[in-house]
């Protein structure tokens, strides 16, 4: 489709007086307004059908006092004294094809709105621009170059989402440093009283700022049956953002995390600013090491805040919202980047029956001068050269494209939260490790060795090996890694989801690219849809995985939210495929992973990524082959996804068709208390046969007492015909249908 | 002479009851006393020829609380509750050959003594290690890797230097970003109201702690006569070490800087920490951007806390106790490093007649998004093509190494104190500078252009682009680089004399040298010999440099001081040599140099250093041809320095036999109040002639008045002649002894 720009019909923007415009979404279900207040705060409000989505909620930003000002930087906060300067709204229409993902072609269309605001005070201009879709809307800010406003730094963004009522909500605490918690579900009314329970879950680098502090994706469901989302678009030289609700008991908005003692700091209330009503939430974004939010330079812009809304839950996960706010591809070559499917040498370390570490002969390490080639193996470094081939060979034979490989590099002895700078240096491999030889086998079978690098959240120290470290991997024909980031960032006082790490995080996915190296970020900030922009990251973890099945377990419902919140930024590297799930018939783990086999499975096709793991032990696969069979069937990319059923934290069930194939795979997937699903295959090709192979649950199936009870029953369908299926408690089921 | 090391004869050590010993220098001037206090804590006190020095002052660390105590991290504070292990003392004597220097041997030679400390409840160990020399003492800290003192964080360090008396101090205030003060002079009992008259000088980056904070090196005199300064030596890894005096007013030592606001908190007092008597200094370390100090891993040490003391100020000048203090040369290939005379472009910038910026075209300058090849020159930019060809050919044909040519690259236009990240590139050039034909040009006279990174304080920018900036230096032929760190530290909340900061710079070093590169690194932390450890570290700035004479004037006693001081830890780029002083002469600046022309000739030999600027104009220059034939023939390397005259802030006169030759330099430098020198030339090779050329100040000669008043005059010369030289009033005299 030709890309469209037009100005709008007159009936879908009305200018209202007294600074004041309504704009509606191209089909008139999403009507946003936006005026000047009496006291020249920006205003907006959003409905959809006529529901109230957003109530009136102010718009604006609370600049620092800083000792530069005199050289430039304004200080002013850009609240309030606005008037309207000039306003104009566009329609944009255009359909666009993703390198990767959940469609073929992905339609962006949308009316826009441009209230150019001058704060006459001050002399100078920023510009709020919305989108408004028909599934929601973004807005950003954005900051013109201009005489008066050239360097600024933000104490905090002030940006309003008045709720129209005590919604429920699926949650995480508001967090600097961790999203790796178990979604709540409350009242909005409920959060403060849940919230340090919700904390208190164990992570070291916890690090929460009020305890109505919530982080993003935010789901939520009106009791009018409206589903509401918040979440952010396009997020890169800036902090992320939270979101602080104001309830009946706020008397200030908190501050930044005062030292590491968890004290919720009031604010000093700010001068001009009222304290909205409650049900208000309003951004709250990761600080830096000095407490505030962010230094910038005009032009600039920060990222688009979106509210998505529909009637319908499905809507929720077919949403292309957030990547249409970002930015088209700005790699010029992206033939190298491609779907992948793995197995790695990981499971069995995060359970604990073996480790990344070679030696235990010293009580802690200093690279240069340890000698690994004469310290003492401790026997259960799993990254050797025989357990690595091992997985190649099973890769080589089930068609997985990749092995990752943990804890190849020397370093592991004690790399964690204890303030080491130089913990690894990401290019000298262990000595039970060949990386040639293993490589050579690799490519010799058609598989590569994915990479990987933690950096134990010295970012400063993988900054400094990062050329080395993707120059090896060219050398040896790596062409993805994983990333990770466990613990305290170093440079000491930055927080993980600060401005300096989120422009570090982009940092590392442009080198990569320049690299033709593909990027899965582990417990990097929450995706807001750059993969678009960068389609080299492929993946990345920013909640709460399948590693947690080992450290005590997740809900059963916890793959039933996950789509809704965490993947609406971009595919999680959730790490599937758990067949064994009670631990400790393997291990002395007594975790045990809250899931059916047959659930397990449907995650391949409900938990979009292109990059799917297949996370057990291949001599766990070996048990129960004919399952497996799905995973080495199941496709990684797609030209076409229907969402068939879903409800958050209950159920979902999508119909996906396998890219430049008419083959299709369903999946569905329900919380601890079962599902009865029935799909309509109202989506294949008429007059057509699919061989329909069908993955579920038995009768007696239950994610507790009896996971591994599975039934695969194959048959021959057709356009039309409907499958009734058995979704068993923390349960699910997983169909292949193959065209004939 | 070959290195010895064997047990002290009995006379120099003797274990004094009760965890007691005294340990004397090798000539027995100089007697430490080490014990331990009935608190358990380590105590020692200093004495020079019988007179005290360092009267009993106690020696310890506080750690940090932290949330990561539970995994290995130590929290107890390393203060008391030690007794005496074990105790082990040896002479060492060697000599050494520095790459570059004052000598060509150094001498290093002194008795240690080890204390092993044991803390019994907390069941760990520190070693104590003392070497004594005969012009003074170091000592450091050394935590061996143990079970129980793996890893921790220091909240502060607390070595004690209790003086004896009410001494006389050159200070400069302590503070964690700049050294670029006019030193004080004072009494200890006057710092506290002097502090801030000191502060207030107007740099940016003011960042102090307390009001009787300094920095080292210290130097200081007693009333009976001895010369003391207290420095460091070998800080590597390890936050830059202040001193906080305790006076009379002192109630708790300070705590770190709080915000931006200069507001001098008092710490929490430390609940076994008594508060030392007045005149006592404690060391405060430079904090990270959360208040610590440091964070350390075993095995490790601090820096060697320096005491050097004589009462002769000559001995101050050529002692070598803090090159000594530091670990051998680590760079097996040091043939590519070279002392340096140089020219620059780079005073007219100082003094505001050129810039460093090529256009004014943009309010500000985002480097991605600047196309600086079609923007408007503002006819100002100093690096140009034609510009730098002049000064490569002065350089050429005055037998100057290397052209420093700053404002080479693109990025100027808003470079400073704006926060701004991503402010250089460190490769690509504006338009009117050839990088490629000005290097041949140069290159084909027999000259090198000297690289100039300014980093605007962005250390993390830095990092990012120091591997390809180097490269491209390889690919041209630069073999040395000035860096800058101009501005507050990025990362946010750091500082520049941090441990992090510290880091950074050895970092830098390292780099360098893997590349061939020589370093000269402005602004960043004050030296501490390291160059002996990294002799590609060739110089620095770090300290109030020549640029001062364009921002309100140096004192004229200021290069009396700076030996004493600064240059204590390694050479300083002190960009000596304007013969034009009166600036406004030629631009529009009304500052001036406070110094004669012959007294600026004097300090190519009283401001020792393998890098030697040639700072004024050629144009300048040319109308003292006769006066610049000094600095033509001048050496930058020497095989032997004899101190003949010194008194801090008053005169130094100092005689260098040029490296590999039998020529002879001299220089004399001294205050506002002029100085008759009387040179007796005994250094001279007995029945032999030299051809004597002096250069110094005319009898009318003033700083102020008259400065470029001197007269040359030739005579011939022979070891037993003496020379009675009249320096004027911020004057000075500089002779060369050619061997007949």
């Amino acid at each position: 489709m030709k890309k469209i720009l037009y100005l709008l019909p007159f009936y879908l923007f009305t200018l209202l007086p007294l600074n004041a415009a309504t704009v509606a979404s191209p089909n008139g279900n999403v009507v946003l307004k936006f005026e000047i207040d009496a006291q020249g705060r920006p205003t907006y409000e959003m409905t959809y059908k006529g529901k109230a989505v957003v109530l009136p909620s102010h718009l604006g930003l609370e600049l620092a006092k800083d000792k530069h000002a005199s050289k430039g930087l304004k200080e002013t906060d850009l609240m309030e004294g606005f008037s309207l300067k000039s306003e104009q709204t566009t329609e944009f229409d255009e359909t666009w094809q993703p390198v990767w993902g959940e469609t073929r072609d992905i339609r962006n269309h949308y009316n826009e709105y441009a209230a150019v605001l001058q704060q006459q005070k001050e002399q100078r201009e920023i510009i709020i621009r919305f989108r408004v879709y028909d599934d929601g809307i973004g807005f950003r800010y954005e900051f013109p170059q201009q005489e008066n406003l050239i360097y600024f730094l933000i104490k905090e963004e002030r940006s309003e989402f008045a709720m129209a009522g005590d919604h429920k909500a699926w949650w995480l605490p508001g967090d600097y440093d961790t999203q790796e918690q178990m979604t709540q579900e409350s009242r909005l009314s409920e959060i403060r009283q849940r919230f340090n329970e919700a904390v208190n879950w164990g992570n070291s680098s916890v690090a929460t700022f009020s305890e109505t502090g919530v982080q993003t994706s935010l789901q939520m469901k009106s009791d009018d049956g409206l589903y509401i989302n918040i979440h952010e678009a396009a997020c890169l030289d800036y902090a992320t953002m939270h979101l602080e609700l104001v309830d009946n008991k706020t008397k200030h908005l908190s501050n930044k995390l005062t030292g590491s003692s968890n004290a919720y700091t009031p604010a000093p209330k700010f001068s001009n600013y009222q304290l909205p009503k409650p049900y208000t939430f309003v951004s709250h974004l990761t600080p830096d090491a000095t407490g505030l939010k962010g230094a910038m330079q005009t032009p600039c812009e920060t990222p688009w805040r979106t509210v998505m809304v529909s009637d319908d839950a499905r809507d929720m996960l077919s949403s292309n919202l957030i990547l249409n706010l970002n930015e088209p591809c700005k790699l010029e070559d992206t033939s190298w980047i491609h779907p992948t499917k793995y197995c790695g040498v990981w499971w069995e370390m995060i359970v604990g029956k073996s480790r990344w570490n070679y030696t235990d002969e010293f009580p802690s390490i200093q690279l240069s001068t340890i000698n690994y080639q004469t310290a003492k193996p401790n026997g259960l470094h799993a990254a050797n050269n025989e357990k690595v081939r091992r997985y190649i060979d099973f890769a080589a034979e089930n068609g997985l494209d990749e092995v990752l490989v943990e804890g190849w590099n020397v370093g592991w002895e004690d790399w964690a939260n204890m303030w080491k700078r130089d913990v690894f240096d990401f290019v000298t491999p262990y000595p039970d490790f060949d990386i040639q030889a293993l490589n050579d086998y690799a490519h010799s079978k058609g598989v590569k060795i994915l990479m990987h690098h933690e950096t134990s959240s010295s970012a400063q120290n993988y900054e400094r090996h990062i050329k080395e470290a993707y120059e090896l991997m060219n050398r040896y024909g790596y062409d993805a890694v994983k990333t990770g980031y466990v613990g305290d960032i170093i440079p000491r006082g930055d927080h993980h989801y600060s401005q300096s790490m989120n422009n570090h995080y982009l940092y590392v996915i442009r080198e990569a690219a320049k690299h033709h190296i593909m990027v899965n970020s582990h417990e990097a900030t929450r995706p807001t849809g750059l993969c678009r922009t960068y389609p080299n990251l492929v993946g990345g973890e920013s909640a709460r995985g399948t590693e947690y099945e080992a450290f005590g377990g997740n809900r059963p419902d916890h793959t039933c939210i996950l789509p809704f919140t965490r993947l609406q930024g971009g595919p999680m590297d959730y790490t599937p495929g758990i067949f064994v799930t009670k631990l400790n018939e393997w291990s002395d783990n007594t975790s045990w992973a809250r899931i059916t086999l047959a659930g397990t499975l449907a995650l391949y096709v409900t938990m979009y990524s292109p990059l799917q793991m297949a996370a057990d032990l291949p001599e766990h696969y070996a048990r129960y082959m004919d399952a497996f069979q799905f995973i080495r069937d199941v496709a990684v990319d797609w030209d076409e996804s229907i969402y068939l059923e879903a409800e958050p934290a209950d159920y979902i069930t999508v119909a996906r068709k396998a890219k430049g194939t008419d083959n299709w795979f369903v999946g569905g997937k329900c919380d601890e208390n079962g599902h009865q699903s029935v799909v309509r295959l109202d989506f294949l090709d008429k007059g057509r046969k699919y061989e329909c192979t069908i993955y579920q649950d038995a009768a007696d199936a239950h994610y507790e007492t009896n996971p591994q009870a599975y039934v695969i029953t194959k048959r021959t369908v057709k356009r039309g015909d409907t499958l009734k299926l058995n979704e068993a408690p923390g349960g699910g089921f997983a169909i292949s249908l193959i065209a004939q």
